[in-house]
């Protein structure tokens, strides 16, 4: 009633059925058929401007493919399938009715790769940034194992890809704005952090695979996203700097930089979980059957108290990685 | 990475779950096991700050409770029983530890009425105003057929409850604010819109009756809401002015004020529908039984370019009702 939809009425979007959501007709609750055999998945997710981007980082197109790839993301995390997905956006005046529409082109990008069907939404007036929340509701076979808390001692630690490209792409962002020229490294950089691609056909070979997995995704960084794990299973977890996967376009960095990116970074949107040894091949040889990387980069320490410790075999003592960074305070 | 969670993370919520969410520490994708017999139902509103509420109409405490209410009223108007729900809340540090929380108990307040869980959500940071998405997820028996394009000429239109006194509860907070003393009368319109009750007992009575009927709730007033009926149906819509229930609190306004609220004001969170003339009279002793109210107040006329009218027994010409009001133009 003392809404401002008018001005965004006007668009028009992609199909019917958009149009219909955006103009606040469609917006009543969508209704989907389950599976038998499967639970279903939920997750929400909010970007907000100015926080998670800005228009210095993200253009509207890839601000909203990677608002629906960090919910696909965790769908991924589950080992699940992506289904449906439902988009709230608070929007101001200073964007206009063409950039809502590319908003809403940069998620239907994406969803097309997983069939996946837009079934609901609301779009409100703010006077503030634009917040975009993002809810997607996936599948996944009944009794899958991924939780956190399935870590054990002597589980082999794995990553399914490279991370760091994306917080060194937030950093180029921030100093040159997305309107700058880049460099052809700059540019890889980059295109991780604004259209970063989920890893859900990792996940569903993971969940397949029926072995006791824990998992997460990276979105606050490798140590953060390990942490929880060593949390959730009351484990120590140790990982190896020599065997963290380095892209090529990282390699010319300073180490420290570069490490930090690859730690601490977030935003990778890989997956970083725990196996036992044993299976830990037999998943290797799945992925590689997919032409998929996973590496292997550290293993499951003992039960106790939570801790994530990085090894170097040219310092003898382990470092202490907190979910924000090196802890060397604590260690001493 | 570029975020400010801090402090919102030394909120203690109610319980561990809440307390993990608002940390990030529990907000992945969520599972449940759907029912067999049942299609899922999903919904998602946003209230935002300055343009659904302001801090002089709603408490945090009633703005968590009315975000989950427009949600599960959704749910209601597809006669489905309300399960599960996520919250994403985009805030400033203009609103502290303890309305946040607040906000949560309102929500949760409202959830225990329907047993519904809190399972996931998203709590980020925003320089602008409070942005508050609601998530629900629920269920509805397979079959269903509580759709708008169901009206038919002949049918009866009925309401569930009384309207128009959330809009006048708004015209005096917007006048005085909620800090102020307020008149018994005032009282009752201010809870109706700080407050409003979903209807979803009456909901899922329609549901189970398995009449025809067609179904919304009334969030943008009788008349928007009515012509939404109208064209999905392809149908004129009559009703009368005399038959609109009119709560006592609303007896001593002024007619012109009053019949502004009634068909105009919106946020009744009622429902409003159509049936056929027998069913009706099935339906009202199934809501009597449970001594709830259900009001005739018109019928559906000719197939059609869609248009609603109010008749009045006084005016031998009725008035078109648009969605937003009276439309005297078009009609001369």
């Amino acid at each position: 009633m003392n809404d401002e939809f008018e001005w965004i009425k006007s668009i028009t979007p992609n199909n019917a059925y958009q149009k219909e959501l955006i103009a606040g007709i469609g917006d009543d609750a969508a209704l989907w058929s389950a599976d038998e055999n499967m639970d279903q998945v939920v997750c929400v997710d909010t970007m907000v401007e100015g926080v998670h981007f800005t228009r210095d980082t993200l253009s509207p197109y890839q601000a909203g493919f990677k608002a629906l790839a960090v919910n696909v993301s965790d769908i991924a995390a589950m080992g699940g399938i992506p289904q449906f997905y439902l988009v709230s956006i608070a929007i101001s005046r200073e964007w206009d009715e063409e950039e809502l529409q590319e908003i809403y082109q940069g998620m239907g990008d994406l969803a097309k790769n997983y069939k996946m069907d837009l079934i609901g939404g609301d779009t409100v007036s703010t006077k503030g940034p634009l917040v975009l929340t993002v809810t997607v509701i996936g599948k996944v076979e009944k009794g899958r194992s991924l939780l956190r808390s399935n870590a054990k001692s002597g589980d082999s630690v794995f990553l399914t890809g490279n991370t760091g490209e994306s917080a060194a792409g937030l950093h180029v962002l921030l100093e040159k704005t997305r309107h700058a020229v880049f460099t052809n490294i700059e540019e890889t950089w980059i295109q991780q952090h604004q259209m970063p691609v989920p890893h859900v056909e990792q996940g569903r070979i993971l969940a397949f695979s029926g072995f006791r997995i824990s998992l997460n995704d990276v979105s606050d960084g490798i140590a953060s996203e390990l942490n929880e794990i060593a949390e959730a299973s009351h484990v120590k977890i140790h990982i190896q700097k020599d065997k963290l996967p380095v892209s090529s376009s990282l390699s010319e960095l300073p180490v420290d930089d570069r490490l930090n990116h690859q730690l601490f970074g977030g935003e990778d949107y890989v997956l970083v979980g725990t196996v036992s040894k044993g299976d830990f091949t037999k998943l290797a040889s799945m992925f590689k059957k997919r032409s998929l990387p996973l590496y292997e980069i550290g293993e499951v320490g003992e039960a106790g108290s939570p801790e994530v410790y990085l090894h170097s075999d040219k310092v003898e003592k382990p470092e202490r990685l907190t979910k924000k960074g090196f802890n060397h305070f604590r260690e001493r």
